[in-house]
């Protein structure tokens, strides 16, 4: 029966059974030390008298439990037994237990398959899974429905640029930017949808922000009276993400020393105008219609000083900045809006039109033609309700969260302008 | 505050707030009767002097529940106010409540987009939720952790065929069709892990059990002894993910009037020789060495009356019938195995290699240049442990637990052969 490192503290005195792999040793002799690494944490062991293999060989250690206060966690294994399952045959090409995750990114990417194996480089991924349990429990809890839309498609949500083409037998399609049209669609049927999908956008970026393969965590949600319910949704949705992050990642999260988020209740909103005032009379930033990364870098760090929070909505967007089936205001502004972690965007959402009619002209007074949106268009002529939704990108959510350098590091295997391996 | 349908029974003598959409309409001059659809079911609703919207406009209903044991579920919706949300613009292609979702599929699918808010329609993907739901929840009891591996790849897992391709940037890269390598990988990181996560197959097939594009729910787990425990694993797992669907969609499976399966606590067990004797000298099937549908389809029926059991394990799969990872036996044999359910095959799963001296010998056993495989071999370098795993086709089980007579019902966009929309 095997013991996970974790539980170790209640076995002292014990014979225990661990598997695991070889973290690090060092030889003296008569007496070799290393370090037994599980998916729960990191063990000394003692042995003696053995040739130990190389790092990163997978064990099977039997041995006594025993107190130590010098040893990491204050206890170490005596080993009776100690078995190699699969050696490693080759040093490895950056050294695990070194592992210094903020530095040499293009060797860890390129190595990713083994330097993974750190404690600190795979805790995000773990912190990650935590996240999306939280998204998905509390939108269960509140009467959606998970879906799975098709990822190959015939055109994209929002026009032509940005896709990269699949040969889908004889046909040119695309792979989908976002679940956009399809959650629509099955707010149709199941009112209020949510989905955990890769989504691609083949833009040339090559910042530590931007990933060509993502996971979108979109929510869709019908019968509502305003983008107001998606925002106090997104409160709500947002804090039970972060207790479980905390919950049942909370090794993870001291391990990366991760400063916790203040949410308050209710996030800060400003306008999109209002913030722009903001950026110009306060702030002395010359702020575009566009709110640049710098725009947004700035107002994340006013709303931490003067709301002490972490997070900011930024509402009504100007119709030119937002998509076509974006709700218009008779002002000139939408009922879209952003959501700012830590002055970087996470989330782009907002109340849609769902009226045919409105639809035609939205698309007309953008100056683009009808007729490319057919498919689309067509569900809107059966009595869609008002509904709206928004999308969670979650490597940027746990970048923030953890203070990651780069969005990658948030991803297992990341795909970006020059990367399609591991 | 809106009452959903399925809690009126609670609410007789009330007035409430309803919304949905218009199911059917019959006008009697000075009375109308209408059935509101909302997400939870169907009532009636009677007003008067009105002129009802087409069908599948959008409703909001406020109005007082009577009890009335000639409407459907014993009460009815005197409607106070009736406002159309957003009316139909033209009638539906398909009549919603007449619909016969065992007919036409042709029609049903190339209008889905509404057709799926058939009551019938619309059940099995609350079903498949659940049923994910369930697998999602034993697993991280298990101590596994939820990964999200690229499906932009830069070749397939098993060689070259069946891939489509994609153009990424300027390089050629394909769609995943198994993330066969990458849990492998992550094995070595988090020791047991799972996704739930589109596949591809470039299969010309166009049958009614095969999607081009399906939802994989894929597990691996390492240190284990041998494929013993990945069958133990699978049997425990489905045993909540069928619980589950029972106690969150008991509705629509009860809707569906789906037949519970019989699943016993150990499912009984073939192996792949014994099935082939058992179709040759009791069941008079002259079995080939890859078992046909036809005879998979015999051996569900025999584990059935047999055994008394949906399910059916085929153990100890001919070397020659896998792919070059799995763990072979010296007799051989391997370590790999499918699950039959109701005669259909749900499941391939097996104990994979972890030795790289292995993989190479079993690469050239099977005629096929390790260099092919360079980046997949690189990994079992570093001390793979003994693992292996398995992968539900989340449709396949979905249509075989509710009897659909194809497995396109089981998926909400369907592509397959010739079809890329809606």
């Amino acid at each position: 029966m095997r013991t996970l490192v974790k539980d170790l503290p209640e076995k002292i005195g014990e014979t225990v059974e661990l598997m695991g792999f070889l973290h690090w040793r060092r030889d003296l002799g008569k007496v070799q030390f290393l370090l037994l690494r599980d998916r729960t944490g990191v063990v000394q062991v003692v042995t003696g008298g053995r040739r130990l293999p190389l790092p990163e060989s997978s064990l099977r250690v039997v041995g006594r439990v025993v107190a130590n206060e010098k040893a990491p966690g204050g206890l170490e294994v005596q080993a009776e037994e100690l078995e190699v399952l699969s050696p490693a045959l080759e040093p490895t090409p950056v050294e695990i237990p070194k592992e210094e995750w903020r530095a040499n990114p293009e060797t860890l990417l390129e190595y990713r398959y083994v330097t993974l194996r750190g404690e600190k480089a795979r805790a995000p991924l773990r912190v990650q899974a935590a996240l999306v349990r939280g998204f998905r429990r509390y939108l269960d809890r509140q009467g959606f429905t998970e879906v799975f839309t098709p990822k190959v498609v015939r055109a994209g949500a929002e026009g032509g640029s940005g896709l990269f083409g699949v040969d889908y037998f004889e046909h040119r399609a695309y792979l989908a930017q976002s679940p956009q049209l399809y959650k629509q669609i099955l707010v149709g049927v199941y009112e209020r949808v949510y989905e955990v999908a890769p989504v691609w956008r083949a833009e040339d970026h090559a910042t530590s922000r931007h990933l060509n393969e993502y996971l979108s965590l979109d929510v869709e949600m019908g019968f509502i009276g305003s983008e107001e319910e998606l925002l106090r949704l997104e409160e709500e949705l947002l804090q039970e993400m972060l207790e479980e992050a905390y919950v049942s990642a909370g090794r993870e999260m001291e391990l990366l020393e991760a400063e916790r988020p203040s949410l308050p209740r209710d996030i800060p909103r400003l306008t999109h105008q209002e913030a722009r005032r903001l950026l110009r009379e306060e702030l002395g930033y010359p702020a575009g219609a566009d709110l640049s990364e710098e725009a947004e870098r700035l107002l994340g760090q006013y709303a931490k000083k003067r709301w002490g929070s972490d997070w900011l909505f930024i509402t009504r967007y100007p119709r030119a900045l937002r998509p076509f089936y974006t709700y218009p205001e008779p002002d000139g502004t939408t009922r879209g809006f952003d959501l700012l972690f830590r002055g970087l965007e996470i989330t782009s959402g907002g109340q849609r039109i769902h009226r045919y009619e409105e639809l035609l002209e939205s698309l007309k007074a953008k100056g683009m033609d009808p007729e490319g949106f057919r498919g689309y268009l067509e569900v809107f002529k059966y009595g869609m309700p008002p509904h709206g939704g928004f999308a969670i990108g979650a490597e940027r959510l746990t970048q923030k969260l953890l203070g990651l350098p780069n969005v990658r590091y948030a991803r297992a295997f990341p795909r970006d302008r020059h990367r399609l391996e591991p």
